[in-house]
This record gives C-alpha cells, structure tokens and sequence, in this order.
C-alpha cells in the first residue's frame, strides 16, 4: 500500500515511480529500467508533468496512422507492462493491433512475466516467445534484433513506446512506420520514429486510445489528411519550446 | 562483462549506469538510487555532458571552502560509494576531510558494505557506524538525522554530494556550510546549498581533488576572496541558462 498522501505536490509522480519499484520487485522491469524511469521522470519535471499541446497533436497523428495500418503491432518492454498493461491491451483490441514482448536487456523469465502480466489483463496472445517464428532484424547488435515473423517482422506499423535508439532505426530501416513515446524530444528515439508523443505513457497512452475511439469514425481520407498535415520535427521543436518556456518560469520563481 | 555495444554514441554515459547497477548488484546502491541516477543522466543530458564554466566556478569555490574549514566532513551514500569512492578517499586525505556514510533509506548492510567499499579504496577511519557516537540533526524526520558526534555534527563544512532537499535543508539550519553536487539547478538540494556544483560527480570530483591541490598553495586572504566573488544563485541561474543555450543548439542540429 502506498504511503504517499495524496496532498503532496508531486504525489502523481510519485505514485508512478512506485508502479515501477513494484514492476521491478515482482520481475517485470529491469534494474535499467529504473534508471530510464528517473531519466523520464526529470523529463516530464521539465515539461510540466502534464500533457502539452504538442503532444496531444502526436498523439491524434498515432490514431490516424494505426487506423490506417494493415498490421500494427504495439512492442512490449518491462517499463511499459508495469506501468499501463491494462491501456496496451485496450489499445490492441480497439485497433486490432498485435502485442509483442522485445526487450533490451534480454531474459526469458522477465519476458515470461511480461506475457503473464498483459494475459492477465485479458489479451491472450501476446507474441515474442515462441522460438519457432523468431527471426532478426538487420542494423541492430543487441537481443532486441530477435522479432517474431508474424508480428514486428510482418507489420507495417509499430508503436514502440519507451524505446532505444538502435532498435528504432533498425525499425524505420526496415521499412515499418514507427510511433514512440519517448518524454526526451531530443533522443535519438524521438528523432528517429515517423511520429514521437512527448509524454509520460501514463498519461499519453490513455488519450491516445480515446483519439484511436473518436477518429475511427472518420473515413481513410480524413485519417490521410491528419498524417499529411502531421510534422514530427516540428512537432519535437514545439516541445523543446515548451521545456525551455518552462525553465524560463522556474527561474523566475526560484 | 559489459552488453553495451561500443558503437553507441552514449556508450560513456552507460558505463556510468553500469557502476551504479554493480552497486546495486553489490548491496551498496537502494532501487531509489538507481531512479535517481536516472533523473541525473537527463539533467547531464541536457548539460551536453560535459563540465560547465559555471559548474568550474563552483568547484573552485567548494575547493577555496573546504580548505578554510576547520572540520570539513564528506558525507557518503550509496550512489556516491558505488561512483567515486577513490576520488572519496583522494579528497578525505588530501584536505584532511572526515568521511562519513550517512543514508535516506537507512539498512545496516548497505551501510556496512558501503564503510567496506571505502576502506577497501585506502581510508580506514569512516564514520556512521558507531552507535556510542550517535546523535541526530533537528528538524529532519528520517533515518538521515543520526550523525556522528565527530563527524557531521562537529562539523562547520559539509560536502553532501547527490543528497535529497529536506537534509540538506537540516545541515544548513544547524549552521553547516553546505557543498553539494546536483545535476538538476532547480532542485530543492541545489536551491539551499552554499555551493551547488551542478556536475556529474564522475567528472566533478576529480576537478575539485585538483582545485584543492592547486588552491593549497594560496593563503587565506585569497581563498576567502574566492569565496567572496561566488554567488550560488547567480551560478544556478548561469547553468539554466546553459541548458537552454544546449537546447538551443540542439533543436538547430536536429
């Protein structure tokens, strides 16, 4: 039970980071993990802790490009299934999209309690362990170029939230369109992907289904248009903007 | 053995991670350590990893600081054992300093396999252990209030490298000069520290050892004007604005 009062200023935050030390004791995040958690943590300080303007724009593109992908797969990690399994699996069933587990710091059992943990949360079959259809992708030197030949491998769209820079070049090279979350807009994740929502996933993840909800009335050409009119280096510009509005103010205040 | 491919461009700042896991692995360094290490890499991030004119300024005041003191102790936790513990013991023997292990998230182990850590890198007399030379701190509610009667009680310079806002706050209250290395200028540590050395204490550390080395030849009138000439709030504001200007030049290249 947590022993954070709700009054405390920064109580959202820490309530997350809290997600994440029990992701981490029960075998779903790895020790990295957590330190990419700080790294998001510091991040989402500088922005605020809320989602700006710039990322719900992201975000609404993500919608677009999902509905219109022929086979999109949402790739799972640990900081991902501890903190919003119950959002991927919402995603995956209002989009159709598939789930694989592909992880960076590669280890069968955390895998297996990733997939434990999204089945639990109702999506049966999440792809990622069967050795049988494993295949590698190229440009990549890490455990994370190990993919499933029916998922990642297959699709044509991919959301990869909270990922590394080598595995999403490895991804864009290989022809898949990619949309991240990633809180740093100067990652070379961030810089890499086709569309990066600048947010805390716990945040983002549930607008972006509501966005998936609401847009999947419109028809293909509408969805086309908000891609076309979709600029992600524009986009990341805005929220460095905000970053640096932000430290401005602090400044003022301290 | 390290997984980290050698051809990342971060690889530097991964093999700094990786120490801190090896003192997590170690029993040195708590999960909350390794979140915190995290929030660090992003603030250094937005340093461009590197020391900073303003963070040099600091270090030179914190040398001029220590070398005026009459009793300077360096208080040592799990992040800074398991990061510097050489440069640690460098800077106890060159400046005569105390070294004390003091914790927020208190647990005899850690606190022994940390005096254990910095026996082992030369400095045998580590303070914090010693429970016939217990006392506290007022106005400081957690583990963090006992300190050595000898040690950080006694002291009138205290050198408290990755520390939390709230001790901080107590160490100055209790009239201690306060030096800290912070890589976040807008925390509460960095806000209330005399001295905030806005660094990575990898980098920092080692430049103070040689700042004390070089400032150990100039006489007490000189140093005192180092100190007079320093205006921390001024430095802090100084590396905001270098993060901007970082930022800046950042969204240019990108």
């Amino acid at each position: 039970m947590s022993l954070i009062p709700k009054s405390h200023p920064r109580a959202k935050s820490l309530l997350i980071r809290e997600k994440l030390v029990e992701g981490f004791d029960n075998g779903l995040v790895a020790k990295e993990g957590l330190l990419a958690q700080g790294r998001g943590e510091a991040f989402d300080y500088l922005l605020g802790e809320k989602t700006g303007k710039a990322a719900k724009s992201a975000i609404k593109a993500a919608a677009a490009q999902i509905l219109l992908a022929k086979l999109p797969v949402i790739s799972v990690n640990g900081n991902v299934a501890a903190l919003c399994p119950k959002e991927i699996v919402k995603l995956a069933k209002l989009t159709g999209a598939k789930v694989e587990v592909n992880l960076f710091y590669s280890n069968q059992k955390r895998k297996n309690n990733i997939v434990k943990t999204i089945k639990k949360n109702g999506f049966s079959e999440v792809l990622g362990t069967n050795s049988a259809s494993k295949t590698t992708l190229k440009g990549i030197d890490s455990a994370r170029r190990i993919v499933d030949k029916n998922g990642i491998f297959a699709a044509d769209v991919v959301v990869v939230p909270l990922e590394d820079g080598d595995r999403t070049l490895a991804l864009r090279k290989a022809g898949k369109k990619i949309i991240t979350f990633d809180l740093n807009p100067l990652s070379r994740t961030s810089q890499t992907a086709h569309i990066t929502i600048v947010d805390n996933v716990t945040r983002g993840m549930d607008l972006l289904i509501k966005e998936c909800k609401k847009l999947s009335k419109k028809n293909k050409k509408s969805l086309e248009k908000i891609l076309e009119n979709f600029d992600n280096r524009k986009n990341l510009s805005e929220n460095i903007n905000e970053i640096k509005n932000n430290l401005t103010k602090r400044l003022r205040i301290a």
